[in-house]
């Protein structure tokens, strides 16, 4: 059995409606590259980049996946970095032809995005944003529910509960993102009016993702209960419970205002945690899905497992109904 | 096209893998007897009902759905409240045969319902306390994410994160509620691992509920963000957004205690609202789904429609894949 196209996999080419999400200090371009040739989207997440290095992992994406497959490359831009048109600037240029903003308004660069001929996907949390979306004329948009790592919506709406709503609300198509992790998660998201999956989490532990040994190792050992959704006085934060966790959920439950937050969380602390590994004052976002991820396969293994994983249930769900 | 039966399904003689859920103010004896009607399990909510009460439902959901049909009767026990075993002896003395307990232990009354010949599924909010009951000896658990109305776990995991966790833990059949509404949802929780789903802000506003017509209004009338979890402090609760609500968040703002909280909600603030209809100064309890319930339909056609809708998103979900 095989998935055909749809919307979705037909405007990037996919061989399954699954993208590889682009997260700050995990998705460099060797991750990227690794998920393109597997036939999912490959997305650089730039909001840890300087320039120079954004340059370099763009090219060595494009390197390791070759001409046949560097279509399937995109970048994600979080829109609050003063640095980010500068960012576009630089992945038009190298060739890049999908972009995927967020944390900002859809309308900052969309209309320069198309007018450059690029594909743009903007992230959402809610059905009225949504809407706010199509309307500054991006091609499909990502909706983030409560259970997913990193900065979260304020309005803490679950993806089970937000992505028939933003189906039933826009004609473009909808990306479903926040606790997906295997096959059966995508066939649920069909189900539901998705027309494909973004899983970040579970890409963070891959052999090819950027992220430090120890963040992989925390993730295969991390429980069911191991992420709780922080910092909503400042941006919400899907944290993993580690030292920093326990700090900032005293001053939270001492009443500390945004001030004491951030005088805490400092500068650095993401990559501290992330990228040089530091599990115990380093800042570790991760999505609640953590606890069901018990491997750290290559891009290439995980992606036929979750084809695999697919097909089996929908057939599976077909023996429940009879013609 | 049918639907053909899993372990589920067999168990309570379902038409569909679909059960009303007992909800205290609102699942009287004439909405589970609509359910049962209608092929789905109905289940009678104890939690506000003294033994008088309790009685007088348990006979009109009988007498309702006759006797071809009562076998679907269940009742709901949140086992907190102190007359929890005078409810369960009620019950059985009427021949009710399928109990769904919560909010307590599954240890304390499932041997003693199991050796009356009665059927029990407790209700849990993570992978752990659901092997607990399975352990207990429970026939199936209901799983109970995150965007759940009413009372809610402490880890906050949402229910796409929570089911497939516990459908692999255990091996009794698990029923998922939590952001369930339409016939995408059953098929994306069956996706899931889920023999059953369990709804129950959709049962409130149908003609059949218990519920005050002021709450059944404020149902359609909700828009996606008009919920939130509240009160963790004392026992995580989710709460439509009213002035109540406002003076909650209020005190939660302010850092209060569990005693102030407590104090403000004082007694028969649920009754209040859910039961009297005070939409502003009544608890009410409800689901984050209600921003997408808009019509007050009879237990009779929605299930019909819920019907259709999973037939037919099984039907689109095929023309996906090619064999």
């Amino acid at each position: 059995m095989q998935f055909k196209n749809n919307s979705l996999t037909q405007m990037f080419d996919l061989k399954l409606p699954l993208i590889q999400a682009g997260m700050v200090w995990v998705s460099g371009g060797k991750l990227a590259a690794a998920s393109a040739k597997s036939g999912i989207l490959g997305i650089i997440g730039a909001g840890s980049m300087k320039l120079d290095i954004l340059k370099e992992q763009i090219l060595k994406a494009q390197k390791l996946s070759g001409e046949s497959h560097s279509h399937r490359l995109a970048l994600n831009v979080p829109l609050l970095y003063p640095g980010s048109k500068e960012q576009i600037d630089l992945a038009l240029s190298l060739g890049i032809k999908i972009f995927f903003t967020s944390a900002g308004s859809p309308k900052l660069y969309t209309t320069y995005l198309k007018d450059k001929g690029a594909k743009v996907v903007h992230v959402t949390s809610t059905p009225e944003l949504a809407l706010k979306c199509e309307g500054a004329g991006v091609d499909a948009v990502v909706i983030e529910g409560f259970e997913a790592g990193g900065h979260n919506g304020k309005d803490e709406l679950t993806t089970l509960v937000l992505l028939p709503q933003v189906v039933d609300a826009v004609k473009i198509p909808v990306i479903a993102a926040g606790g997906f992790y295997d096959g059966r998660g995508i066939l649920a998201a069909l189900s539901l009016g998705a027309q494909g999956v973004q899983m970040g989490t579970r890409f963070v532990a891959t052999k090819e993702s950027r992220a430090h040994p120890n963040f992989k190792e925390a993730i295969i050992n991390a429980g069911p209960t191991s992420t709780m959704l922080m910092m909503k006085k400042i941006v919400p934060v899907r944290l993993f419970k580690n030292t920093f966790y326990e700090e900032i959920k005293k001053l939270e439950d001492d009443c500390a205002d945004s001030s004491k937050l951030l005088l805490k969380l400092g500068k650095g602390r993401a990559e501290r945690g992330m990228h040089l590994g530091d599990l115990i004052e380093g800042e570790i976002e991760i999505g609640q899905i953590a606890g069901a991820v018990k491997n750290i396969p290559t891009v290439s293994d995980l992606v036929a497992q979750i084809r695999s994983e697919m097909l089996a249930k929908l057939a599976e769900l077909n023996l429940f109904f009879t013609p």
